[in-house]
């Protein structure tokens, strides 16, 4: 186990819907998998021992998130992010150039020098290079990394498209050299293209040939319908190798993931079923339920009768809706434990579906519910 | 263990620090005994299976708080607030007094009909009367009721300390026979009269006369130095009722504790550890560490080795040090667990300290670190 290389392994198939499992020296990750989101080294509100009894094998790290605070000198000294936060099994890091366009304040975009930016903390100035990207996610000691890509805001400006498309095939390729030999890990290449079909199938065939151990769809969910997403996943996740996981960032809401595992995806993050738990939002087997809403002041049922983690099932929606109007840390903790729980469950019913050949109804059923 | 009356009996003694148990229907409470507050019907950022882990065995809900958020109606619902929180130890209530003089807007104290005063979150208007405030402990469905009192601001205006103790003595009294007779449950009167000995003595022998289960000093720890808390205990303490447990409210530190017990308080309740844990204070065997502190930030070190609640032992003061900057909310769960922790780690060691006749070394030991 400790030896093991990173591999894929596709196990079933019903249409275009796939089960799958990825092997790490650090556990497998069975697949359609979601990934919760521990921006700064911690899924927020929850202890890494309970996200172990949600049945999560594996989470994602933000590496611009991290490269700021604590740091690669502290993440080296603790040997990376595993250690540090007590969280054993694997870890994916993205490259950090989603929140350089989002979050920072960019100053510019090189393809030489890389990403020139200043923290959104306190303004300092940082660059972050294909190599640099890889050498942070080497300090974090991932177990998946992710390629430095330019991800620009939707548009449907073809030139500005083009150009994302030419500066991340030339980042994918150095990432892949500064990543080096190193078969227990896996490094992801990131198709963009925004909407237009032809663009991102150009993106893909360039990165294939440089060759991933998976490949992401990234710049989505960043504006577009949801009809808009499925069909360019639709159109190009067949393209995807089959032997490799796909990986669609930033992924969703519960429908979000139904509609893309229908097209063929593997793997998801997202941070909604943590923030929705600070906001009093939950997710269950009938649907999102708005905690704050003040029907659920006297309402004695617990969010899922059968879910003992954190003693779940004994706590009244009434509690629940008490703690979350009186901003109450654990509010937070509840919740959020229950989402993360939620979207796990929903995954293993996703691949239960897939494994009986039943995927078609289990969507049908819970599509229109979210 | 269903159908114990509330009692209390005397362990041991050293000098004139005790060590004692109060029974309750609900469980046994060692003492000096140190009560978590939760203000809301939650200690805040702690799940319930933790607490009790922490060897707590009774926590404090108040009743200002908890008469506006839920209200009795939802309270009613569920029988009292243990079921609605999960929590099936004993719940002591204070009665709303000092809430009422701090935190509410304040319209009018009068003898007959009560408090009148409006809610510190929307200025609703709301009437607590002695016979009002032991009804909402009955819809609380607390084990320790307090006696509702005028709880002055810290002053050495004797003229207004008077008149607080007269009034106080009136609503305890009517608080006495509105509680009833209930042997499962205990009425605790409070023992007014700011710094003065005199004032105290003749608040005390008006409560005796009424004849309560246990006896509060009440209106310390309001401003004063430490070393006029110590004082006024010292003189006064010792003519609490030898058979009825003696309870500090509202303190303290760990110093603070250490100074009461040693004058023959038997119960305390305060904020100080999770309020702390949220702003990355901890306390420890070596002191308070502010964690904040950047001398932690390459620190791999625990907090205490020892403690194995919630992996505590696993997480360095670094990753804490990250995780207070980061305002993260598992540093407040982390930290507020390891306070509460602590906080009930020292009472077992005063209680052990007592009982082999060592208190004075334990004291001297510790008063001088916190």
């Amino acid at each position: 186990m400790k030896d093991l290389e990173f591999s894929f392994e596709l196990i079933a198939q019903d249409e275009k819907a796939r089960v799958g499992r990825i092997s790490t020296h650090r556990g497998m990750v069975d697949t359609p998998a979601f990934m919760p989101v521990g921006t700064l080294g911690t899924v927020k509100g929850i202890f890494t021992d309970d996200l172990l009894s949600t049945g999560s094998q594996i989470i994602l790290g933000n590496t611009y998130h991290l490269m700021i605070r604590p740091g690669t000198e502290v993440l080296d000294l603790f040997g990376g992010l595993h250690n540090y936060m007590n969280w054993q099994k694997p870890i994916l890091t993205d490259s950090g150039g989603f929140q350089i366009m989002s979050l920072a304040k960019l100053n510019k975009i090189d393809v030489d020098i890389g990403a020139v930016f200043s923290s959104h903390l306190d303004g300092k100035k940082f660059v972050l290079s294909p190599e640099k990207s890889i050498q942070i996610q080497k300090s974090i000691n991932s177990d998946i990394m992710m390629v430095l890509d330019e991800c620009p805001a939707l548009t449907n400006d073809k030139e500005k498209l083009i150009k994302a498309i030419d500066i991340s095939s030339n980042w994918a390729r150095r990432c892949k050299i500064e990543f080096g030999k190193n078969k227990k890990k896996g490094l992801f290449g990131i198709v963009q293209g925004g909407l237009d079909k032809n663009l991102r199938l150009d993106s893909l065939e360039k990165l294939i040939k440089i060759d991933f151990d998976g490949y992401a769809m990234g710049g989505l969910a960043v504006g577009e319908t949801q009809a808009e997403m499925f069909n360019i996943l639709n159109s190009v996740v067949d393209y995807m190798p089959k032997n490799k996981p796909r990986y669609l960032m930033g992924v969703g809401t519960p429908s979000d993931m139904l509609g893309a595992v229908k097209s063929g995806i593997d793997m998801f993050d997202c941070v909604i079923p943590t923030r929705s738990g600070r906001t009093g939002l939950a997710f269950t087997w009938e649907g999102k339920l708005n905690l704050r809403n003040a029907k659920y002041q006297k309402d004695k049922s617990p969010l899922d009768k059968d879910v003992t983690l954190c003693g779940l099932n004994t706590y009244s929606k009434s509690y629940l809706n008490h703690l979350i109007k009186s901003n109450e840390i654990l509010a937070s903790m509840l919740i959020s434990i229950h989402n993360v729980n939620f979207y796990q469950q929903f995954m293993v019913e996703i691949r239960r579906s897939i494994k009986e050949g039943n995927f078609d109804n289990f969507y049908n059923n819970y599509i229109k519910k979210f």
